[in-house]
This record gives C-alpha cells, structure tokens and sequence, in this order.
C-alpha cells in the first residue's frame, strides 16, 4: 500500500508545492485511488507512474476549490487518453452540480460514465477488490470527510493440516477455499472456507483527513489505522493569530491527538503558502515539524510534493521515496 | 508591448507545455492581459514578473476546458493576494454561467469585482489607456474569437514650430495639449489639440486567434498587424490523417495565409500534445517549423512556454527571451 503526495500547499499553489491531492496505490493491478484534486493535479500524475485510465475512483473531502478545482481537467484529459472504463467519484453533493455545469459550458463529452456517489449518504462505504473506504465527518466551514482505507484483500492462509485431517485432498479446491469459495466435494461434504482458512495478520489502514479543526473526531477511526495523514496548516501561534474562523488545525493538536491515540505514523500536510522552503525568507515549514515532535512521539513525516510512502504489511512505514521532477519542485 | 506564452499544448499538458494561455503586457504601469487560460495558469505566472493583482483583464477565446478551466483557481488565488481591484472577463457567455457555478459550488467569496463582457455582443469593443480591444469571429466546433490587440496610447509629439507661429508660449498649455487635451488661452482663443499635435508612428497591433480552421478570416485584421499568435495545431499530414472534424489549422494552412497578407512576424503555438521535444520519442514539433517555413518568408516562430517577444516601436520582434524556470519544463 503506497502513498503518493500530488500536492501538499493549503489554499494556493505556491513554486514548490501545488494545492492538495493524494494518490493512494493498492492490489496487484496497478489500479489507484486519488483523494482529493486540485487544479494541476493532472499535471503532477504526469511525472508519476499512475495513468488516469487505471484509476478506479477519486473521493472528495469538501467543496473548496484547493481540493477539486482539478476534476474537469482531468476528467477531460482521462477520456483523451483513452479511458472507457465507469470512474467513481465519491464527493459532497455540490461537486456533482459543478463538473455537470462545467462539461456543460465547455461542451465536453467523456468516452466514460461517471458515477457521482454523494459521500454524505446515510452508511455510505464504498469497495472494490483492493480496498474498502469508510468516512468521518470532520469540523470544518463546509461539510468535510476523512476517508479511511482498509486493505480488503490480505490473503487467507489454508489450513492445511486441517484439510488433510478431514480428507480433503490437495488439488484445485483447496485454491477455491482459499479465494474465500465454499465448496461441495464429490461425495456431498459441503466444506466452508472459513472453517479451513485464516487471516494471520491485521489489515493495513490508512485514514486521509480533510481540512479540519477537531482531530479528535478522528478518535475512533484511528484506533486500527497504522497511518493518519492529517493537515497542519500552520503552528499554534499562527493559529491563534489567525483566529478559529478558517478551520483548520495546528501542529500541536494534531500531534497531541496522535500522541493519545497511539498512533504509529503521521504524515502532516497541507500548509499554509505562507511557509517556505529553507532558501527563501519568512516563517519556515521545519517550525511545524518541530512543534509536533514536542508533542508526538511516534514516526512522524512532513509531506512534499512527490514523496512516496510505503506502508508494509509489517506496518513499518518506509521512508519517503521521491518520485517525477521538475513540475511544481523549484 | 510584450507577450509571454505560458501555455502551448493543445487538449492536455505535457511535460513541457501547458495548455493555452498568453500574457501580453503594454502601458507604463505593470498592468497587462491574459489571454485564454487553461488549467494550471495561475502555476506558470508564479514563474513570470506578473501579478494576480495587476492583472486588467482576461479575454477567453472559446469554451473548450484547455483554454478555460485554469479561470476558477486564479479567480480565487487573485483574492487571496489581496485584489480588490474589478476584473474584466471578456468570454462566450457560457464561461459566466461556468465561473458562477463553481464559485457557488465551492463555496467561494471573491473580495473584488468580476465584470463579465460577452464577446459575442454586437459591436464588441473594450479598451483602457494602454490598449483596445477588438474581435474576429473564427471557424470552430464552437464560438471563437480572435482577439486584436492595438496599442492605445503612441505617444503625440508636439508641433513646437507651429506652436510658436501662432504665438502659444511654450508652459503648462503644451503638455495639456500633448495629453490630447483642446485648451481655451487667456486671450479667449481655442486650442485644438490636433492641430498642434501628430502621431509619429503607427500603433503596434498584435492578433491573438483562438481555435480556427479558416485563418483566412483574419485577412482584415492582419492587414495593419505586424504580428499574428495562430494555432497550428499539426502539419498538413496529421491534420489529412485527422480529418476535419477538430477544425484545426495546419501549419501549412496559417504559413501559406501569413505570406499572403505579408504579415511581418508569425509565431505558431498549440501543438497537438503528439508533438514532443527533440530528446523524446514520437514526431517533432521542429516538422511543425520546417511546413511553416516552405510557404512563410517572414519572420516565425513556434513558441515554448515561458518564451517572451517584444515588440519594439520600430515593429521589429525580438528574439524570445526565456523567463521563469522549472515547472511544467523538464
């Protein structure tokens, strides 16, 4: 499971960091997931290795342009490049309004359906073969969600001392039973795969949040999760100067709650255009690392643009490999 | 009078070329023009002189998202930078229709004004003090204008023999007069400005054209031109291969009408994103030179993003300066 960070700037695109989008790899096809897509996201898939026909779905945290200014484009550009296949996109009703107006105006046809999933529906969840997808309403201006990603595929151990204690002999139904299949042998036994499998080791979760002023909303959904990635659009003092209006989160309370629920890795991101890289002047964004790591202990990581993270099946995060050039890096 | 592409790729991006979008700067203040402005132009103005603030007015060809859908995120970035100042959008009117939508769907306050012009309006015309403004209806899928750029603001040079002839003392009254001003002297006489004044030169006139298959409608513009940007989207080959569903030009097409109406300097751009640097695989956009060349003398250019050409008051072009860095260049 791999996460690929497409944009890590809050609000606007600054030269090194473009507004925020996450690309999240799973399951043996080379199928992806993008969370999130602001304007230029397209751009920056380019210098990546995902292509916009394996994608299998993009979900929407909220509304606000710096998280999906980028849809039309690249719903336009999938179908250039040849997509066919139906793309999900699980978003807040208004995000359906607004591509439907913009293909409209712009009198763009897609080769492709598009199924819009309204992630506000009662017991939404939405699954393929590689992942299942759940939600949690966050506080923020506008209506706001963490996806939280669980592998759906860890495979099922045969238990094969068990098949040959109740005679079932190796051969293609013991493939079946480990697919998950129950099977009706020749001499009528009816033999159930879970009753000769086992699932020797926890799913891999992740939980993407969106903007956010309340991490703890997050408690329980972070509790089997191995990795959070979270905004921190500025330090405590920014914060307080800035008032609580925007929404948004700190280092410090974003680190403090990672602290309390014990949580092995965080990724922060989102920040505030207002922070630079070390070669350029004003308010630097090691200070939001710094403010974290007086607060969490764990294994903690500032996102970039193009940072890959890996997330074994040991749990064990990799550090972050950096993958395309050029684009938005200086 | 300057231009600076910041996007040359047709339909989508490519590594080194984003799609349409042009900035053309005149006048004394740092005022200038955006013309067209796909997704990602907010990105590629990062890496020029230009500000979101200073910007006077954007004019949109047509409604196809590559010259287009870059509008809502750099509507919004120019707030965030502290514009107060109107902002004129000239555009089809389903660009209006496009930007209230997305602006209400994300929930987006602009903190200045936006005035909508429909370009398609009968005896269109909008100037300020450096520039005015006329249009051409082209041949596309869909409405498309070019747009003509005249300067607004040659200098007059006073007609100081004249003046002393007829007894007005040189002081205060000749620079009224020099402003185009008509002044009544103390001894009840008046003054008419264009009397006493001439206009040395002629005013530079550049036609930016948007999507077209039929240069041959800009024959009137271009007459008093000395620069056409046209789109010649492939050569003659890929465009027979093509078809002419798209209603694109051919290099062959724009090259053989520059010579015909003896326009001085050409510069070509949206190349088919099939069209790669030298270093990649595939044709080259050095074909697009070499058909150009076979039926135009004057002289051309195929323009690269970040790619600057004056102008000069002599109607001499310079040769492309490169400004910015990095981003969608490899």
């Amino acid at each position: 499971m791999d996460l690929t960070f497409l944009g890590t700037s809050a609000g606007t695109p600054t030269k090194v960091r473009n507004v925020t989008a996450l690309a999240l790899q799973h399951g043996n096809s080379r199928g992806w997931y993008l969370i999130d897509c602001g304007e230029g996201t397209q751009h920056q898939i380019l210098r990546t290795r995902h292509s916009l026909v394996r994608l299998r779905a993009i979900f929407i945290t909220h509304v606000h342009g710096d998280h999906c200014y980028g849809l039309p484009g690249l719903l336009a550009s999938a179908s250039m490049a040849g997509r066919k296949e139906k793309l999900y996109i699980v978003a807040p009703g208004p995000i359906k309004t607004m591509i439907e107006a913009v293909l409209l105006a712009s009198d763009t046809r897609l080769d492709y359906e598009l199924a819009f999933i309204d992630v506000g529906a009662l017991g939404f969840r939405w699954e393929d073969q590689a992942v299942r997808v759940t939600t949690v309403p966050l506080s923020h201006r506008v209506p706001c969600y963490a996806y939280v990603f669980t592998e759906n595929d860890v495979p099922k151990q045969l238990l094969t001392d068990r098949l040959e204690e109740s005679g079932v002999e190796a051969g293609p139904v013991w493939g079946r039973l480990q697919k998950g299949e129950n099977v009706t042998l020749e001499d009528g036994r009816l033999i159930l795969s879970d009753e000769y499998t086992a699932i020797r080791r926890r799913p891999r979760r992740v939980v993407v949040g969106g903007d956010n002023d309340n991490p703890d909303l997050l408690r329980e959904a972070c509790a089997e999760a191995q990795l959070l990635v979270h905004e921190a659009t500025y330090t405590q003092e920014v914060a307080d100067r800035v008032g609580p209006a925007p929404q948004h989160s700190s280092a410090a309370l974003v680190a403090r709650f990672a602290e309390s629920v014990g949580l092995p890795h965080l990724v922060l991101t989102h920040f505030s255009s207002r922070y630079q890289m070390m070669s350029a002047g004003g308010p630097q964004v090691s200070e939001i690392a710094v403010e974290a790591r007086r607060y969490y202990r764990g294994n903690l990581h500032l996102a970039e643009d193009f940072a890959t993270y890996f997330l074994n099946t040991d749990m064990s995060l990799n550090a972050p490999a950096m993958v395309g050039s050029g684009s938005f890096r200086s």
